[in-house]
Formats: structure tokens, sequence, C-alpha cells
């Protein structure tokens, strides 16, 4: 079976930094198949990293090596975790960019890298991502048994972040945008059980920077006309907000963190 | 032979869209060699991607599957379409993207996509890259026989595009920008043959943003001092307008779009 | 074994540019394994490009080919070489983007590539990365022996850059910024030796646009609180200006070019 192994950073592609992560894998697992998810996660937002990961790994075949290097702290005194959660194996700081796997109770095995034996000698201080993190995914990409990394560590212990959930409140749904896409989409924290819950279904109400739209949850971006606001449930499987053909990030002047909240219109009727 | 996909969307390479096609192609057919063509097609943007992907295929090897993922009207009523033409295969929409294969009648067999046995369950309604069309390349780079994605369908029915061509009035060639390219090169709709037509030859006249500009056709663009203008047939096989060392789209403040006008200088001869 | 192709332009990432030669590549090579250093060097930023393969390739295994092409020179009279250094191949424009390993004197054979039996034909005079470069390392990777690609030249008549060299003037060290990364650290031409032959150790000043800063040369970026200014040795193994989670070509207002002056600090003693 040849090895996946995926790269998320917040190098940018300006840089060579990218290049050499990859040219250390190859030059220890030559088979390798290398995919890169995104190196364009803002400089050390560590949440952003955290939830790149979380709604990308399931897609990967079991086995990939995820190698997260959105790591501010690279030097220091944060450890370096190799995670195997839900068949799939993570590398990468212990700084919470493997909140989602750590939150949902899927890591089977959790070790702390030292073994200094496998890193790329001499350990840059600022590049661990040269240095430890990639020949470490290729020797394990190469066949190498996990237990080699280090010594095995609680995961209870590992740094998590609380990442945004969107809360009820009197029926109504108080979130916020947690990413703003290519498009201009904004991604919120409200799940399908949300609006379930405050009894929302096909007719709602979305309140953006204190303004009210009425909307229908449309089941695709092109069921409204170019310049229209849609609400989709999006491929993330959270509820999103569109403008038809257009950035409704530059519409409605949001960003990440602007707050959402969304309820039945008034005067309808509570679904169960 | 080791299969090859190639990608090309509007995805940019901020979010995790094309890390996931890449991550479910791969699953499927783990040998692929994977290219991306390019991710940064603005949004939504039908044309550009037709003239990318008319230009780009035959520079790579027959049976290469070639998916492009311009696709305003996801979750619509547009169909799938996975077309076998030149002896390459394309999966995308049927909005127009493939309107080079189309017009060049070199479609062989064109499949409506409808088997959803080789879809990724759930689909999503507003990432059909993710769910319908990498599945699909995927199943097929591993050896499905491209008779099993849906029924055939005929090519004419298919949507193809107005891409601009140039024309030619009273021995002047009336064409426009089709493209701006990286380093701000015009790219125009000019042909060698329209240049035959017009029986201009070396010495030649262009009219940008309705001024006249004398220049000869150069053969490469180290014929001119740095800032000066350089007019050469591009590697696209079309005449391009360029400033040595410079930003042609900066200089003359084009854009796609911009009407460009080439002629004989006044009082020169026509050429056979 | 596997053969590994990398690439570097200042193609950009949204033309089909970099697409092609993959393309072109890998109908040659099926088996090979590309890797992108970056396609982000600024337009004909010959010297940005000289850096970054003089630091980038010793991360690539023995025998990796790199094709570098930043090339304003494309369809002129400047040579395309073809060089065997340090157990690497180099495929690029005789215009100083070879540099590093011609001034370290690693070069074991040059080639004129010349046999025009080994490129895509016809050669578009615009695009020679993608019909002679990218089909010679296509074939190269595939087992042609060097030799046949031209007639061997001397390498001491390959053009070579002056890249920036810090120089030490009354225990001061005059150098400057050689780039500004994606986070915005200076990185600079100032090296461990400089620091040495100065007489600087841990304690430092820097001099960056006329205003002086005291510092401590640091192990790592998270020596220092977020916005405040770290010296540290970087992954290059040069002298590197950053802020704490910041940007210090911002906060200070430098590009690649800036002056850089660093000493020991006023009233310190002279380190062996």
């Amino acid at each position: 079976m040849r090895p996946v192994i995926t790269l998320t950073t917040d190098f940018g592609l300006s840089d060579e930094y990218v290049g050499l992560m990859k040219g250390v894998i190859v030059g220890l697992a030559p088979e390798v198949c290398l995919i890169d998810i995104t190196h364009n996660i803002p400089p050390q937002d560590i949440a952003q990293a955290a939830r790149i990961i979380q709604h990308s790994y399931p897609f990967f075949p079991r086995r990939t090596i995820h190698l997260v290097v959105v790591d501010p702290g690279v030097g220091g005194e944060r450890d370096i975790l190799c995670l195997e959660a839900d068949g799939h194996l993570f590398i990468g700081p212990d700084n919470g960019v493997f909140t989602g796997p750590l939150d949902d109770g899927l890591v089977s095995r959790c070790f702390r890298v030292i073994n200094n034996e496998l890193f790329h000698a001499p350990v840059s201080p600022t590049f661990h991502g040269r240095d430890i993190m990639a020949p470490l995914a290729g020797q394990l990409a190469n066949g190498l048994d996990i237990g080699h990394v280090g010594p095995l560590r609680d995961p209870a212990g590992c740094r998590r972040l609380q990442l945004p959930r969107a809360r009820i409140e009197q029926d109504q749904i108080i979130g916020e945008v947690v990413h703003v896409d290519h498009f201009g989409n904004l991604q919120t924290s409200i799940t399908p059980d949300d609006l379930n819950a405050a009894g929302v279904r096909k007719a709602l109400e979305v309140i953006i920077n204190d303004r009210n739209h009425t909307a229908e949850l449309a089941s695709s971006y092109c069921d409204a006309r170019t310049g229209e606001l849609v609400v989709v449930i999006n491929s993330r499987d959270h509820l999103e907000i569109s403008i038809s053909s257009g950035s409704a990030a530059d519409h409605f002047g949001c960003s990440t963190g602007s707050p959402i909240t969304v309820r039945r219109p008034p005067g309808s009727k509570r679904h169960a």
C-alpha cells in the first residue's frame, strides 16, 4: 500500500519551507504520495489549523499520516505529538491543533516525540517541521513502528482549544463565523442539530451585524438569483451564509468571529 | 501505466477543498499521479476555465483524466459530464468548461454522470467536486469502464460558450485581451492566421486603449529593452502584448476584455 | 529508485504554465515524484531564485533533478545549462540561478543543452521551460545519460551573481536583508562566522533603519513575548530578525536590500 502524507501549515507558498519538508520526506519514503491540504493557514492561527484538519482527515484513506505544522512555540518547551486516532496518524505540536480527534475521544495511542535518532541533524530550533516532523513522517511512512518515536503519553493531558460552538437561548441560536472561505462564504458554528433543537426548519431569520434577514434554508447555492442571500448546510455539515455568485464576507462586512444569530421567522410555528 | 489526473478549479489554495478531492481520489486510486493545472480560476469564471483546459490538455499524456470544477450551478439541474475526446477523459459540469474539445469536434463519447453507486455518500449539494467528480475520477483511474458512469449523451446538446475570436474588418484585426497572465502579459484572441489574413507580417501597429503603437513582431521577449513594448506569438500560439521585464496590464491599464486592434503600419504594403 | 524532480519558477500559480511543465515531464517519466519548491519567485528575480535553490537542494535525495525556470532571457542568446553538482542535477538558464553550486566549486560536470532531438517540438520561443527544460528533465529522470544533452562546457565560464555577503568594519558587521519570508521575518546576509569574527556572542546591538536595538541572540522565536524583537540563527544558518508573533518587515519598514548592522553592545567586551 502506497503511503499517504498530508501537509497543513502556515508557511505560505513563497518560501522554500514546504518544499524542504517534502524533500526530507521523499528521501526517506520514496514511494510516498504527498498531498497539500493548505499552507495558507493565517500565521500562528492554531484554531484554524485545528478546524481544517478535523474536517479534512476523514476524507483520506486509513493509515494516512497528517503533518500539521502551525507551531508558534517552535524551539520552546511545547511537546511534539504523534497520535493514532480513528485509524489515522497525526504529527504536530502539542498546542491544540489536534483538538478535533482529542475532543471526539478517538485517540487510541498518543506519544511524545523525543527519539532524536529519528531527527534530521542538526535540528534547527526554528524549523522542527523540516528537522523533526518531516523525518518522522517519512520514517513512519516507510514502516517504522510508532512505538519508537518516544514514550506513551496520556491524551487527557494534551492541549485542546475551546472551539466555538453555537448555543441556544430562548429559541435563538447564537453562533458565529468560524471561517471565511475563498469565495467569501461565511462558515458558521451552527449545526443541523442546533437548528433542530431551536425548532428551525425551512424558513429562518438570520441576524448579521444587527440586521435581520429572512431566508429559506436552501438545498444548494443555485436556489437563489445572483446577488441574493443563500443559507445552506455546507460540505462541512454546518450552516453557511452565502451570496449567490458573490462574496458574503464583503456584502455583510463579516469576518471570522462575527456573531450570527438564527431563529424562526416572527410569527412562525415551532417545529418538532 | 500510472494514471494521471489533472485538477482545474476556482477553489483557491486557502481552504481544504482541493486537498479533500485529492484525498478521495488517492483512496480509490493509490498509484495515481495528481497534477494541479490551477486552482486560481476567478470564482465562477467558466470562460477562463474553458480556455485554460483547452490550451493545457494536449501537453499531458493520453488517457489523462482532466477534472474541471468551476461549477456555479452545483446542486442545481446542470448535468455532470464525462467526455472522451482526443484520447483524454474530461469530467466536469455541463456549463461550457469543455467548449474547446466540443468546438473542435474531438469528442468521441459523451456520458451523463448519474450512477450514484460511484459517488461518495452522502453527497453534499454544495461540493460535487469532492463527492461525485473526484470519486468518479479515482475509479476511472483505477480501471472502471467509462460506460458505467451513466447513459450516453449527444455531445451536440452540451453547453458551449462563445469564446471571443478576432475578426477582420478593412485589413484591421479587431481582437481583445482574453487573459492577463502572472507577468501582466496581455494574451489576445488574435492568431497567426488572423495576421496572415490581414496581410500583417513583421511590422505592425497595435491600438490599445485608443492609442497607436508601432512595433515589430518579435521572436521572443528579449528582443526589446527593459520597459519597451514587445509583441510576440506566445506559447498558446496567440498574439501577446508584453512590456519587457514589466507588466503590460499595468502599463496600458488593460484587463480581460479590453479591445486590441492590430493592422499594418500606415503606408506599409500588404503582404500575401 | 523513483526519480525526483523539483521545480522553482517565477510563474505563479494562476496560469497553466507550471501544470504544463509537469504534464510534459510525467508523459516522459511516469514514475517521477514532482516537488514544487516555489513558483512565487518575484518575476525575473534571478538572485532570489539563486538563493532559494542554493539553500534547498541539500535537503533532497541525491540524483534529484532541480529545474529552475527564472528566465527573463528566454528565446535570446543565453545558454541553457545542465549541471552535475554535489550529486544532484540542475537544469536552467545560464543567468546566475546556479551561482550557489558554482561558487561552492561543487560542479563536477557542466553541459550546454543543444540536442534538439530531446526537445518538445515545435519549441515556443517564449516558453523553454515547457519545451526544452521539462522534456530534458523528464528524459534524464527516465534514465537518459547526461552526456547526450549537448557539449561539455567549462563551469568557469558560467554566469554568476554577486550575492550579498556581510563585511566587517571596525567590529561592526555590515549586512543587509536578503529575503523577507511569508511571516515577515528578515533574513540577513550575516552568518554565525561573521558574528564570531566580530566578537559578537550572546548580547548584540542591531541597527535597522538608523535605529539601535539591543537584543540577545535567542535560541528560538519563543524566547520573546508577543511583539518583541527576536534575533535568531535561522534554518538557513543565517542571522534573522523577527518580531514574536508579528511581521518584522512591517514593524521596521524593511524589505530586501535594507541595510542591517550588528555589533557588540556599547561597553561590552569582545569575545574570542
